[in-house]
């Protein structure tokens, strides 16, 4: 069977997420990113949106990527000469064919409808452009007249039929069903273009391939309109796992690109996200850390590798004695039976209060029931103090003992958190060669006294990265506690393993 | 036909969301939650993991709800007993029937666990148990031989048979083929329960029920492990508005659940995320925002209020005018149509730097345009300064301008923030009866010089709750920044209809 082909709209559709904009350069970016990753087409933008847009989308063409690079246009002369002044040479030009949106938003009747979309299927080809054609909310629209539409737009000389579900409103069925038609009416390529308001975009996207559509419009993280589309990770890993279906995404580089996509886009992926979030790999029940421990495939669907990822246990109130051993193992501690069942007690005990046990507090419970001062921290604070307001630098002076020797140092930052930051990294640059890699604060909800998470990675002189997760009312104690933690960790010469915790 | 019946397992699978841990007070806040939303069975936990859990669940059961009360159990004497400790008479029972869970996790014979599944039947039934049977990785099992394991604690009497896609690799046909084979072998009523690895829990969690399930398990927010279950809210809706079907929740009490879900299970719900995201009923750009305008159901599978929700409207760079007219219009501002296009035309010009555009913002660039001084602000910052750390109490002094006084005030706080907020809060509910209802911190990537995005909602003395969106690297500017931008909102009476910003 032919490849599916990826039609990836995160530019244009992943775009219009209410609240999201991205500059010129930052589009360029994802859509080299995007090209890496294998996708056939990148729908780059929507030219006649603004000036901004169409410098980027035609710095994208510039680019001269592997990609056909396609730009959104209405069935419009003036939406489609915008495209072709981006230089583009592949339109996907669209009209809505339902009743509900041409009483209510274009106010035209069907004839007028038809008469304009072949039109400006008509008046793009004589430029010279590919036209993939959208029937927009096409499966709210009545079926003959959808027809006619996609039928008369293939006369027109359309390349490609898109089918948009435009409101997310579809079933697996009715898609499968539609595809059937449409393709035995236009024998041309078949799109879908499915929205995720209930939850089935990737069901549906994978309906329609099943009944012969040879493309899905998807986007990285599932970015798009209200809900958003149907996500890039899921339905190819889907079509590669479930359905044995060919594609060209180079998938070991998913979760890298989501990454930088939701940083750059700054629309967070939640934890529980399919392929890419961070609990995707992630075990902490005790009956899932022993069946992983002996074989992954008992508690994984795919390898975490697969999708550039890696798997990761975590201690708590389900975790058991296999995946307590397996934790502390990584770190070279070997308790006895008994000592263990006293460890794993004991972060039960922790958890039952309401608390998520980071590696370090395991450690530390280890240490205590095993009577070892293996564990002991190399770094110790003494107390910071911060100076900040509004027309104020903010400063900060941390006092601690690092190793043995007792030293102070101050700097400044953009914020009391940064400051902080910056003299305890200059202490832990200085005598242990210990840089801070990156900083990550889980979003806070509730009043501006709830409790405040966060996450800091530290590299060691030998690339060693270790991460500490650290939770408090304060954000600047949190963070301060959170690097001390990753610092001393990462003089235990952790891998890293475990939870970013 | 019969309505679905709704087994909710947030306490249970939910929980098992590696990181979360919730303490036997917050389960059973949450449990009474889901009584009150309407679901038909919660299954409140695991007994055995741990002495907490057990009391949570005893508190749980004690409450007298109206949902049946469900623990889960391991086929094992000892889990049972757990669960009868905790006064449950409902158990669910399981144990795995795949040949990779055999030969790597539990390391038995089919044999022996044919035998320990009948036993554990048995045992819950001759303790007065209705007992819910599962096979786990029953969608990965050989077929004849989960056949056979279903038809043996049929015959040893188990009330509900549900079948686990226990790493959501199942496809909705091999779904609804496996429960049409499992209903007519057992005659009983039959469970899903779906995970959502590749995206796809609702669908087969739909198309199980399509084929005859009369059940399927669920949680708020699609927690659970690695990627989740089937998210409750998608199910249900999906349910009724694409199949028509019968269900007992109360969906207006939709959102109100999943906030207090995610709130006190710390884990984040993404903006793109079907029904409950907070971009489901948000509209940005020009085409979709006039569309809603002249009628909800253009770009709206439902309305919002079914799921207890309200729709907003956001400028930005696909805004056009129609979407600028209405938001401006909710400020009682009515700008000619040359005014109009010229506002339309300045925050196209922001939104192509990057930058998403706030109301505030968007009020400024109308007053600027319409040569007014109606936008201007009641409350100004002169500054204010922090002192925190560690050993040193919080401390913030803000000196600030209310309704042409100028005052200071300073209080302290958990943290630099929380004093910040304290003391504009005191300063504002003296001059103007309004307070501060929530505070929103969006997670931050990067490093600790990354931007921070913090939402402040405050409340004047007739109850308009508006809210203000402010980004800064310092966290604690970005707070302040908010929290006056609120207020001066909240002074110009608006009401909530554009986005939380």
């Amino acid at each position: 069977m032919d490849k599916v082909r990826i039609f990836d709209t995160t530019l244009r559709d992943g775009e219009q997420t209410p609240g999201v904009t991205v500059t010129p350069e930052q589009k360029l970016q994802i859509a080299i990113k995007l090209d890496e990753l294998g996708v056939d087409a990148i729908e780059a933008g929507f030219p006649i949106v603004s000036q901004g847009e169409m410098k980027a989308i035609s710095d994208i063409v510039k680019q001269g990527l592997k990609a056909e690079i396609c730009g959104l246009a209405r069935a419009t002369e003036t939406d489609i000469d915008a495209a072709i002044k981006c230089n583009l040479n592949y339109v996907h030009t669209f009209i809505a064919t339902s009743d509900i949106h041409l009483q209510y938003k274009l106010k035209m009747t069907r004839d007028q409808v038809l008469d304009r979309a072949i039109k400006a299927v008509e008046y793009a080809k004589k430029h010279g452009l590919r036209v993939e054609f959208s029937a927009e909310d096409a499966t709210r629209s009545e079926r003959p007249f959808l027809i006619q539409v996609f039928k008369a737009v293939t006369d027109a000389g359309a390349d490609r039929i898109d089918i948009p579900d435009t409101v997310g409103y579809a079933t697996p069925q009715y898609i499968a069903d539609l595809v059937t038609e449409v393709k035995a009416a236009t024998r041309l390529p078949i799109s879908m273009h499915c929205h995720d308001d209930f939850g089935l975009a990737v069901a549906n996207s994978i309906a329609g391939i099943n009944a012969g559509a040879a493309c899905a419009h998807v986007t990285i993280n599932g970015l798009g309109e209200r809900a958003g589309n149907a996500s890039l990770e899921e339905f190819v890993m889907a079509l590669q796992c479930l359905y044995n279906r060919g594609h060209n995404i180079k998938t070991t580089s998913l979760y890298e690109i989501s990454r930088f996509v939701s940083n750059t886009m700054g629309i967070v992926v939640q934890p529980n996200k399919a392929i890419i979030g961070e609990n995707a790999f992630g075990h902490e029940s005790g009956i899932h850390t022993h069946g992983i421990l002996n074989n992954p495939l008992t508690y994984e669907p795919i390898s975490p590798e697969l999708v550039g990822r890696k798997r990761w246990l975590q201690a708590g109130k389900h975790a058991g004695a296999h995946g307590i051993r397996a934790m502390l193992e990584e770190f070279g501690i070997k308790p006895t039976e008994e000592q263990l069942h006293a460890i794993v007690e004991k972060q039960k005990n922790m958890a039952d209060k309401g608390r998520s046990i980071t590696t370090a507090e395991l450690l530390s419970v280890a240490g205590e029931v095993m009577n070892s001062s293996q564990f002991e921290e190399r770094f110790k604070l003494y107390d910071f103090h911060i100076v900040t307001g509004m027309n104020i630098i903010p400063t900060a002076v941390v006092r601690l003992n690092a190793e043995g020797k007792d030293l102070i140092a101050s700097e400044i930052g953009v914020g009391p958190v940064d400051a902080a930051l910056k003299a305890i990294q200059k202490i832990a640059s200085d005598v242990s060669n210990i840089k801070i890699r990156e900083y990550k604060l889980d979003s806070i909800t509730g009043g501006s006294d709830a409790l405040a998470e966060v996450i800091v990675k530290v590299e060691d002189k030998n690339g060693n990265i270790v991460s500490a997760r650290k939770a408090n009312e304060d954000i600047v104690v949190a963070s301060v506690e959170a690097v001390m933690d990753a610092i001393n960790k990462v003089l235990l010469k952790k891998v890293l393993f475990t939870k970013p915790d």
